[in-house]
């Protein structure tokens, strides 16, 4: 592979998009992956008619109009909206928790009552993290937060993250919130959501369909690889070998299961903060509302990260290993024509939308 | 084409009502169309036994009985109600704002309160301009016009018409209505609507089936054609070459969808006030309530009209545009044999029913 110009490592979201802004910038591209596969974390494939997600639930959904005019130009867009319920006290409630989970977990005249002191005190519509609720004084809305905090919260982060419940940081617990209105969204701030008309690798697909753009799949990056320009979106410890210590991750294993009825749960998400050792079934039908008597379902089990054993998802974002990241991004920056990009070149827990927009951004710098 | 006596150029709903009238009172007429189909743009077309609305969703609706009696001799009428919802605060919700809409998405009690407001200050079924729930001086009712125009008039119009916030001509607010009652018809006030049984290509290809009319399709107007009258539905800026300038226009793109299941929406049209760039999403089977295991659906991008690239669809009424228009209706009155109507030759936004109304006028004129 002498002589190549522009090497991109990593096929996903953002090392696709990058190919594409590249090639259409006039350069000439060789993109791999280690995988068998394009687009990443957020591939898909055709399984009897349902477009199972390999890798968990992807929707996306931005405010951003130049990232989604930018996808648009490879898909059309099924216009889903996000909508996730929690089994909280034996009822599938919306999460984020708001008016109509209370209603259905409350008795009558307990859910009007609360509903009034929220209303009262926060308005209509509006995002308030519990912390709030425990600061008006108000008895009735203390409680409210003790149960949304232990109910949907507590339980979902020690399994999520692998915690003991005395290793929560007591400052996320003011994050967590209640929505003062009806909304049962989950993206309900985004202007465009969707899920691509034909999946997110068909998508990935068009994009890197072009004639300056060399896709090889199964190709692993190696250090004696020749090229003018690298783009990598593989972990950046790795790059340096671990140099200054490991960067921690948390994975997810994915149990599948494939049920002879047509609908197992009534969202694509169904989150179980207090049940099982999943944190999250999806139900993949929904996503571009296939037509099938089956229905595949995927439950998602958090986990440590090993290397080697199975794939990194979500930094396990603190001081140390912020402290740890800074040591590797400084060492990147000695290097001229090497450019880190992607969940884990940046190391940040980017959004599709986001790791896209970034990609545009460092397009238009390396354009200067 | 020496020795036509009439010539009506365009086989819209105004053009093939007016030749009908014409061979009714035993003129010979010729009626040309620069496309290749008839009916204009409530020109429809069967697609695996779905009625397809090529230009987006078209529903018959009048209290003209002479109107309805003379369409009546072509078309008999699926007597379709129209409903729209519009997606506000992630439910689809009845447009014009109702009753309904605001316990859809009100917290019950204050719901409760507002509905008792409005039916105190302004009584039962009434169309409300917002304007005057701003009059009452209660806090509530403010908050609900807020509310309505926030939600459902403001960023629908700013898509609409292509225009930024300020933009928008604080007296468009007042005319923001909302709905004091529970009747979720779109068309509530009309006594005669529907969708003709077999569609509006076929409704006016019986009222051309006349010994006496002869129809030209993929023949433009051009200057040469002699005629002693002319009927004029295209464009009258066009007509005079823009002489005085051009009258200003939006127009719309469509986006087809079909897709594998037999129901997308709730409803014929769908209003998508503050999620992505179209406006609506129409789903065709509605109209005449075709069965089918798929369904077809149009979503409608407002856009710039621009010559030669897309077609006209709703004039830009303001000032500027009514003094240029009188510029052309000025002109035109010296034509002794040339009649303008229409949309286009008019340059205003009829419904179907004022198009055929302006016909049967003009009719009588004529005959005088």
């Amino acid at each position: 592979m002498a002589s190549i110009k522009n090497l991109i490592v990593g096929c996903g979201i953002s090392g696709a998009s990058l190919a594409r802004k590249l090639a259409e910038a006039g350069e000439q591209v060789v993109i791999i992956d280690a995988k068998d596969h394009i687009a990443g974390n957020c591939h898909d494939y055709n399984d009897n008619g349902i477009m199972v997600q390999k890798y968990g639930a992807h929707i996306f959904h931005t405010n951003d109009k130049e990232v989604w005019d930018f996808l648009s130009r490879f898909t059309d867009w099924y216009p889903y909206q996000h909508k996730v319920l929690g089994l909280i006290d034996g009822q599938f409630v919306p999460i984020p928790f708001n008016l109509n989970s209370l209603h259905a977990l409350f008795p009558g005249f307990m859910a009007d009552e609360l509903e009034k002191r929220l209303l009262e005190n926060f308005g209509l519509n509006k995002k308030i993290p519990i912390l709030q609720l425990r600061k008006t004084g108000n008895k009735d809305l203390e409680m409210l937060a003790d149960y949304i905090y232990e109910k949907v919260f507590l339980q979902y982060t020690l399994k999520q993250w692998g915690l003991a419940p005395d290793q929560i940081d007591p400052n996320v617990t003011e994050r967590v919130p209640v929505y003062t209105g009806r909304d049962n969204r989950y993206f309900a701030a985004d202007k465009y959501q969707g899920i691509p008309a034909e999946g997110f690798t068909e998508m990935v697909r068009k994009m890197l369909d072009h004639n300056d753009i060399q896709v090889k799949l199964n190709t692993p990056f190696d250090k004696t690889m020749e090229y003018k320009q690298l783009f990598y979106t593989g972990a950046i410890d790795e790059f340096f070998d671990y140099f200054w210590g490991e960067l921690p991750y948390r994975s997810l294993r994915f149990q599948f299961a494939q049920y002879n009825f047509p609908k197992f749960q009534q969202s694509a998400v169904v989150n179980w903060p207090c049940n099982y050792d999943w944190t999250k079934s999806d139900e993949h039908k929904y996503f571009l509302n296939d037509q099938s008597d089956k229905t595949i379902i995927s439950y998602e089990y958090p986990e440590a990260f090993q290397r080697g054993v199975n794939e990194r998802y979500y930094p396990i974002q603190n001081d140390e290993s912020a402290s740890l990241y800074s040591k590797y991004l400084e060492q990147a920056k000695s290097l001229k024509n090497v450019h880190f990009l992607g969940r884990l070149g940046d190391y940040k827990y980017y959004d599709m939308d986001k790791a896209v927009a970034r990609v545009l951004e460092l397009v238009k710098e390396i354009a200067k």
